[in-house]
């Protein structure tokens, strides 16, 4: 199962972004995360290009046509989602491949919701599948712990482990599909 | 009185950017309304980058502090902020002459509000002081109105007047300072 994360944040020390890469380290061998470091490189979105997607849209695009989960982490800037993580997103509201992708929030910060509700209810609009089970909250904000530390972390450890198993659940139970079906004789 | 406008869509036919120049054409002499047109050019939001500014932030940055209110008008997309107006505030969020800094925000399509409502929320949160009697609802939506529309059509040409005029009228209050003081013989 492949999963692309993404950071809000573009900050060289974001906790997020940090949340991450920990959850690429954790991650178990049938669990592939990969870290997307382009968002910073998209352009401002405009309806005008898309006849014509700028090519780190169009790298944007193939990463996420390509993965089967998504994992996002995301800072709270003036009680609002960060324009970097929005930005993302407006690329991919007409893009097909998203529509029924299942998506994990991580929240780090579990006392601001206001990005996380806005967040949410933009994935909702877009038709993305947001996997409860793994969208779970880490009081990372104020524990001064880095990559290294919440790898080290046993709490954070087993929080990051469980949303994981819990995306790959649901890519599962999506790709199963229907039952065998039983004609009447 | 020295107006910026912020357009939160990059969009060459944008309804949003065709308001703001239409406001610009119906200001009255003492009001000078300008669109900026370099949203599209910022690059997206980092703290790291704060310390030495990218010369479009720094430009950003000279028109915000040399203006005496802000008139922001932006589509929702995808029930949120678009990532171009909120790139751009979030580049103000540290910038001490944004504080308490009148702005006008209007609405365009009055039938949607998670954005308007989250622009509002945040821009509070930066300390700004919104204007309401400024902030108007013009169902532009479906209108079909280009600027000549606008500036043509007497009630979006009355509600672009009476927004300017509240706008002028909470700068100038602003500006007069407490009233005469009466110290007693």
């Amino acid at each position: 199962m492949k999963v692309l994360a993404l950071s809000g944040s573009l900050r060289a020390a974001s906790i997020n972004s940090a949340l991450l890469r920990a959850a690429a380290r954790l991650a178990p061998p049938k669990i592939e995360v990969g870290v997307f470091r382009g968002l910073g490189a998209l352009p401002l979105f405009n309806p005008d290009l898309e006849a014509d997607l700028p090519p780190p849209v169009a790298a944007f695009h193939a990463e996420v046509a390509g993965c089967d989960a998504l994992l996002v982490a995301s800072p709270e800037y003036a009680h609002g989602v960060t324009g970097t993580i929005k930005n993302a997103l407006d690329w991919l509201v007409s893009f097909e491949p998203f529509i029924e992708k299942p998506v994990a929030v991580l929240n780090a910060s579990p006392r601001a919701h206001h990005a996380d509700d806005a967040l949410r209810e933009t994935l909702k609009t877009m038709s993305a599948v947001i996997v409860e089970e793994a969208s779970v909250s880490i009081s990372l904000l104020g524990a001064h712990l880095d990559e290294e530390g919440m790898v080290a972390h046993p709490a954070v450890a087993r929080a990051i482990r469980a949303a994981l198993a819990a995306l790959h659940d649901a890519v599962m139970l999506r790709h199963s599909g229907p039952g065998p079906s039983f004609p009447l004789p």
